[in-house]
């Protein structure tokens, strides 16, 4: 089999750095674009550091035609250019894989009423599969557009699953994240001197990565009415914990909450329960692996506590676990990589 | 008014630090002794680097005879050692501030359950006040014992007081603090390698902290089954945010919350209720102010953000809030400090 | 005595910031203005969330006349930008104190090739003291313009003066800087995700504050040739640590140096000349304080390293050293604050 | 050819952890044994959390016998355990790869001076080969005892290797580590809440690296008196950023400095010259790449910075790299991870 060609669009920021690295590697795929209007014919690694010196790609332009004729399409521009950017490639044949926002919600109400603008074309929001490989692989595998989670709602996503169909109420979640997960342009949330000394709560009870999260936990089974999430920055660059309560249809231990999560995630490679510790994110910071530990509180609750890697598990890496599965390769292959500790 | 006498017993740790950076420039207070068995005679900047050639003081080793003839004693000592240094003291007739948990639970069963040891002197329990001034601030003033809360509890307990006679059933909580709450003696969860690198939950669904908040709560009108709290190590020096959802008896709305909160700390000093922006423990960090936000959720519970500093008004602050009570002195004299941003 | 009427001008940056912190709790002074025009009206505190809730001032655009009738002026604005605003108020009579570069170097043409600009006002130069208390004090009591040196040049300053008249040649200087000295307006330097992990040498021997540093050896002394620096971005908020390595005229011993630099510094408040340990810049971030430690190389050359906050000693609070100078008020007033550690 | 059986002799600290992540992944390699006495039994993922569940392997305590069978022997014990472990399986007929000091310097004099013990097996120092690749390749690849290089050793001698011949006099160096170049074991020196606010310089001018960079520096060719080296402690887990001072034999301009450097490292395929920007750590963490850049000083000096990793090339990586020109395997194998941005 000849390697697939691929194109990455909007591949200056972090998400766009970490398909670069991961594709850069992958034994199976070439890359045969990586957009960027405003750095056309700067090498990639001008940009991303730790590629400097290590490929000869740089930034292209290509049209819409170029790009369609790739077997695999990344979107990793902001949501509203992604959904622009990608369509007419959609419609031009292509299988896409979008890390954006934009094809999460099959219901362009929701779209609106949570990003705050116009789906532009939401007859497309049917054809979108929600790319969580942990509850949706064999959709994924025949896919043409792939809407690859946000990383908050991976980990929220993740810690959930296994008992999504015995959930019901409002959950309440509490999540940290590092700083990368605000993308490559400097910000004031991001300004070192403030943001290394201090916790943020930030867009609490309002972060738009809460309308996905429901809708896969509804059609997992759960009957919930919300869900109560506050994210929170963290003076880290790389990492997610989530922490989080859930009411339970019927009240379960913890030893057979342990055994749902072990039995669902014993066949998805990149997900670890584990019991004798907790789960962190330095353990899994810089790789697609995720840490996972579900307890039954003495009320009678859920509680589980999840830590991905932001912008592998939580983005990148996901997307390419995705296109394995659509490309019929090893759902492992080229992200493999075990992190370091420390 | 001639200058009250303290005594810091246990003055080498991170909480007798930080008693000594601020008693040593309050004006109506001069430090007796500043005790350490193992540092005897070692001068008190060698040790807490700030004060490095800013006092003469060195750390003693005083008899209980002399520490009780102060007019107040703080104890700085780690649980258990805490009671048995105190109680000679206490027992003396001194009025004395406990740092340590040992005095915090009034039921030697509870100390028991949570602290893992026989309390030593339970006739001693009935006798000490929590020492939450927004919460106890008449009991503090005529008070020989002070029992001064936990850095969890602190922000836990200032994120729902002004609730607390409505808040039911099993609040969650979940808080993230520093590395200085560990203390100064160096240990694997401290370890900058890792530490700086990672968030991670510990001790979850059974922190120390938990009994003392809902004794408070439930002296305030709580009807509370328990208290779902999952403290996390976060990779920064100082500061804790502590997220807190509690179902309440009838539903509020935010701006009943903002106003019962803003009413009740009204005359409280220290206690700042933001609105415009989140609760963050950067610009609390290193002094004794608290940030808190309160919210009602769609769902009709209870949400709050609190952040401190979680040696000053987690700790050694807070305990000099409760000596100026005690001493007749302005509950803010030496304690304001504003802190820096960044 | 009444006390003084001050104005910050720029007190919307981090430098401002500290100036209000430090001049808001003075007992001496009373601020008259904190101007900015793009936030007039806005509370200080919304900009500072360490002063939220601690003052009403709020931000505002006087007029000249206005500014030059208080006693003392900060300047906080940027070079270019800070001559501009200070020359006619310095024109109108007031005493200024001038945070910026633009009034450090007494000659025109060294400015223009450091700061890639012509002198608006190069008239003044002449009329500027160098407002380094360790070696100037006697002449900034009664000067009329002071020029703060930079953060970088404090530390060298203070690492260099006791043996300037000693040193020549070339000395090499290596010095280590927090991300809050790259100001508040959030840029790619100072991006959390990459600042926090990374080591970064910067304007390699091309710093804008060398010319300062080599003006007042001179003065001191020094028969220089030049000064070989490289600045380092560090992965934390505040402080600079220096190392600077220099040619001396003739041989000295450990013991030497250390009385020297101990009988310089006697009588100079904030400068601890430490010899047990290394300086180190956390004891002293957020203060005026300064450790400074000197040693005879084998190859007999002068080795110091020096550690101060650059905020503080290095900008807002040597300002503060030199206005309490220019009052006749104590050296040390408003400024014994002494850090935390942790 | 079948896969070389390695051992890593002390593997729970940092070292033997990176080696484990290296090995692990190696193609050519199978690992044996990986050594623990105090950890017999226990999995090496229990330890190295990043390779939790992704080995069977466990610490084990084998014979020497055992171990001498290995076609390689990894040394990660503290310097003089190492020797006492290593001495025998060298004498026992295997090839040895030593991360410790104890086989870098040739003169047992030199290693009590600065290691302060008596060198146990003096007569093994005559044969071990120095293993910094960029100068001794072909040693290399016929030793039976290679000592690999110290951490700032290699951050110094990559920074000087190629203009070694024209170096003379006294060079000053400072250099900035991470906090993991400390070691797995906590201590004071990392203990987060103050490592991670502060700036410390350690060891000045008597780091135990110095003999084994002018070892190497005069087996090069140069002229040294000695090495003033200023090691620094930065408040981040990983990499090193030395800067360099040295006097040549005749003045070089930059151009001429950056031809000899590229020309010199143009086979040596870890090394990057980089000239646009400068060399800092961030790129190359967890990586075996080094950035380096030469400059000539106005004054005529050599000037260079260099940024590796002090775990990787500055540890594990470079003794990988040794072991794959022992067994004639490319260089680069299983070193080529390019490490992320941010």
């Amino acid at each position: 089999m000849t390697n697939a060609r691929v194109a990455i669009l909007g591949a200056t920021g972090y998400g766009g750095g970490e398909l670069l690295r991961l594709l850069l590697r992958h034994p199976k795929v070439d890359i045969a674009f990586a957009t960027s209007r405003s750095r056309e014919g700067v090498p990639v690694g001008a940009v991303h550091r730790n590629l400097d010196g290590l490929t000869d790609l740089r930034f292209s332009s290509p049209s819409v035609a170029e790009i369609a004729a790739c077997d695999i399409v990344f979107g990793a521009l902001p949501h509203g250019a992604s959904a622009e950017a990608l369509a007419p490639v959609v419609l031009d044949g292509a299988r896409v894989i979008d890390l954006s926002g934009d094809f999460r919600l099959r219901d362009a109400q929701q779209y609106r009423a949570w990003y705050k603008r116009e789906h532009p074309y939401p007859d497309l929001l049917a054809r979108a599969v929600y790319g969580c490989p942990e509850a949706n692989r064999d959709a994924i595998r025949s896919a043409t557009l792939v809407a690859s989670p946000g990383c908050f709602a991976t980990a929220i996503n993740l810690a959930l699953i296994p008992a999504a169909s015995r959930i019901e109420g409002t959950p309440t979640v509490v999540a940290m994240t590092g700083s990368s997960g605000s993308g490559a342009e400097a910000s004031e949330g991001t300004h070192h001197p403030t943001r290394s000394g201090t916790l943020r709560p930030y867009k609490v009870l309002g972060h738009q990565h809460v309308p996905e999260i429901l809708q896969l936990a509804r059609e997992l089974g759960s009957e919930l009415h919300g869900l109560e999430f506050t994210p929170v920055s963290a003076p880290l660059s790389r990492g997610i914990v989530a922490v989080a309560t859930a009411d339970l249809a019927r009240r379960a231990t913890t030893e057979e909450l342990v055994d749902a999560y072990a039995a669902h995630y014993a066949d998805h490679p990149f997900v670890k329960v584990v019991t004798s510790r907790e789960p962190e994110c330095g353990p899994v910071a810089t790789t697609n692996y995720v840490e996972v530990r579900p307890r039954a509180t003495a009320s009678g609750r859920l509680h589980v506590t999840c830590a991905i890697d932001n912008l592998v598990k939580g983005g990148a890496g996901q997307a390419v676990q995705s296109m394995n599965l659509m490309l019929g390769l090893a759902e492992t292959m080229g992200l493999d990589w075990p992190g370091t500790w420390p």
